[in-house]
């Protein structure tokens, strides 16, 4: 029981890991600080993350990660609509 | 061996997943845009991520966490340095 709520913990927090960024951006229309790289890569890393969770049948895991993977597309959605509407960066 | 592979390539893109964004604050000296709680609430998470897997004696996970652990703390200081430095943000 303790270790159920320990990974449920982890799992919202890490879930919603990139939403004060989202939120952030929503706000200030401005990305150049962020880094692309970043969010590609972890949205791969992701992927595979939830891949390895089917495999060990650990549905933390897996929707955790699932999550985090939508979230990603969505970060990835507003840099690349801020990015290209401000060049000066 | 596939998931082996699977679990490591995982493991290895979102255990440095921070370090693009890192390498990005080296090089511009500017965090403005970047999210304080985002780093924050996935320090948080990360670390119960490290408890979890302990728990679950799965050194996959708890080895790509504490990476990414460590990494967030170097973000979170660079971060902590540059803001102070850029107070026009």
């Amino acid at each position: 029981m303790l270790w159920y709520i320990i990974g449920s913990v982890a799992a919202l927090l890490t879930m919603f890991g990139f939403a004060p960024q989202i939120i952030k951006i929503f706000r200030t229309k401005s990305v150049g600080d962020l880094s692309l790289p970043m969010l590609v890569q972890f949205s791969a890393g992701i992927f595979l993350w939830i891949m390895y969770g089917i495999h060990l049948q650990d549905y933390i895991i897996i929707v955790s990660n699932l999550v985090t993977f939508i979230t990603l597309i969505m970060a990835i959605g507003l840099y690349l609509v801020y990015n290209d509407k401000n060049t000066k960066n």
